[in-house]
């Protein structure tokens, strides 16, 4: 970490020169290695990935497969966006499978006209797209206990980046006219379930969206085709998928998914409810539990950071266990409640390293440690965990989870 | 166009609320649609989207598919990027079938110290993460010709936007160290017909990339997997794809693909070579070509703005012909060399309309009307045709083709 950055990137990359062995002999060796004049594969319809590219989702064995979490392969995940085929999924009856000229978006209760609006409607009023991460609230809940995550996609994988493209709610709740004393929007989804959540009328308004696309096509099933409430920066579960009705009251519904679930319950035995702001989190993601360095060298570490509350302003790095730390690179553009990834040359010596990130949002609040957090919140909290994820580089590379 | 923007949308919801029929009892017929009770789909490894959606690439009937192009459907893209299985395609010998554990990457030549590296060599370097959009250099050559596309994607749609990460070539290079007098850099595809292009090496200094991740996750086959050369802003025929080959050189090498293809063949018999850089170019996706309003009323106006020499900066719409023009909103954040989606409130009152965009880069560049460029350039050209294109909105709310 001493040297510049400049003199780093050319120690990492004779470093990789070294490791493949000499220069010319592999070049006339790879040259030979396909043998032209055999056409490939033609043009096609709707592509898809290479046979040798196996990333998949993580499901825990179940036997009601149908309600559960499926986690994003972030040790795989490059750059910032996540691919919509590997999106976190939480789902708790199924995909529904739903004809979207059949679907309507239902908004009634306290209002002066309700609305039922079709797909087409809504895809027909003004639109807002940004890249958001969504992330479980219950993202890292098994942190909280002494065994933790083995690797990056077990113990942080229920969060994923996506562009997403929708309608602002704001623009629809003038349309029907709010009345006067209404202060929740009680969202319910088409699921089987008629899975829903409270929120605040005050939150429809600022910055919420009814989202039909994502990374550029329409929302995928997983993710709530053909519409899905999106509430920036708030845990996942709030941005109800397969959205079908949005009901305007004067009280919340303490509703299934926000009483018996999504509460966090407090060292005094008391539960903290409508906890919805997901606080800024980083973590690792090379090296990190499960992989292995090929020996001795520079390698570029890297890994991702967000926020619920906006932009992260700072990524700090341990590589001694938490006793010193240094600023990565932030990937540009920094955008707010998005995948921030960040990088920074990292020396391995063939010597045990204890390794974290440490994000730092524009407000100013700083990740906490796992102690840190259990000091205030004890271990039984279940949702919310946000604390410093440490993996352990073994003498011979491996890596894996460790709690310091 | 002289309402507010505010007046402007809530006319549009208006509109959108009087054209579904009532309030109420749409709501309650809308809330009987779906049963519950019925468990969905249960969580899977790698989603799909709905078999609702149909959107496809677009091909040319053809005896020899592995030689051809497809093309992204422009009016269903959603958002600014492009999804990976729908990213247009170009092949000059079909899409290779590469096991990335035996691709390399051969960088040699007039160097001192020639590189043979692995996929994971490469990834282990430090990266670069940037949102970019490629374009055929062919991209509307039918627009040439006094038959145009009857809609967006044929005539606008060998273009794509997508999120991509790789190495700095920059880097790379210094490591094997350019000799004194090498000025070029012929950049060779693993595909059948081993593709080739020379690339003068100040733009593989400059910003250059060796590409291996695109969206998120690795680069699709079809965009040239395990890994292709990116020149920010150049004709996609450039980027070449399946890279294995590197070779510095003092002069370029005049390759099949810059002289019997991808040189622009002027009025006066002599044709253009090596014009790598894609200008100024805009399109209007809603209404294109082969769509129908459903009636009069407000609508979005939405589409598609880039450039390969920066950010946007403007978007005009006409919607009388080109007699006057007004600035359609820019979505934020605008990158460079991206796709910009840009918008605009649209009344449609049942008389005949003829639409059109005109971008304006960062440079001060503007997109020229297609007479502009023909006055200069003939109808010989083939490549780089970046002219405005007009849409006619009939009366009875289809919507054409048509030369202006």
């Amino acid at each position: 970490m001493k040297n510049s950055k400049r003199t780093s990137r050319r120690n990492l990359l004779r470093m990789g020169a070294a490791a493949m062995g000499g220069g010319l002999l592999a070049t006339q060796k790879a040259l030979a290695l396909e043998t032209p004049g055999s056409l490939g594969t033609p043009l096609g319809p709707y592509g898809d990935r290479s046979p040798y590219e196996k990333a998949v989702r993580f499901t825990r064995q179940s036997k009601t497969p149908e309600t559960g979490s499926s986690f994003t392969p972030l040790a795989d995940s490059i750059g910032t966006l996540t691919p919509s085929s590997l999106h976190y999924e939480r789902h708790h009856a199924g995909i529904p499978n739903i004809d979207p000229a059949q679907h309507r978006l239902v908004i009634h209760g306290m209002v002066d006209r309700p609305l039922s609006l079709s797909v087409a409607d809504i895809r027909r009023l003004p639109s807002q797209t940004r890249v958001m991460v969504l992330e479980c609230g219950g993202n890292s809940g098994s942190e909280w206990a002494a065994t933790t995550g083995p690797d990056v996609q077990r113990s942080f994988g229920l969060a994923s980046c996506s562009e997403w493209t929708g309608v602002p709610l704001s623009l629809l709740l003038k349309e029907v006219g709010v009345k006067p004393g209404a202060s929740w929007v009680i969202a319910e989804g088409a699921d089987a379930c008629r899975m829903e959540r409270s929120v605040p009328l005050a939150k429809a308004i600022d910055d919420a969206l009814i989202a039909y696309g994502q990374n550029g096509e329409a929302l995928r099933p997983a993710q709530g085709y053909p519409m899905r409430l999106l509430l920036p920066g708030w845990e996942g579960n709030t941005n109800v998928k397969w959205l079908h009705s949005l009901k305007l009251t004067d009280q919340p519904y303490m509703a299934r998914d926000e009483t018996a679930k999504y509460s966090d319950l407090m060292p005094d035995g008391k539960a903290r409810i409508f906890t919805y702001r997901m606080e800024a989190k980083s973590v690792i993601t090379y090296p990190s539990g499960g992989q292995t360095l090929p020996g001795p060298g520079l390698y570029e570490l890297t890994g991702l950071a967000w926020s619920g509350s906006g932009r992260i302003e700072r990524v700090e790095i341990t590589t001694d266990g938490g006793k010193s730390w240094v600023n990565a690179q932030l990937h540009e553009p920094r955008l707010p409640i998005a995948f921030t990834r960040f990088r920074l040359p990292f020396r391995f010596d063939g010597h045990e390293a204890v390794i974290a990130s440490r994000g730092t949002d524009e407000t100013g609040y700083v990740q906490p440690s796992r102690e840190a957090l259990i000091a205030v919140r004890g271990t039984n909290s279940g949702y919310h965990f946000n604390g410093m994820k440490f993996w352990k580089v073994h003498a011979n590379g491996t890596v894996t989870n460790v709690e310091v």
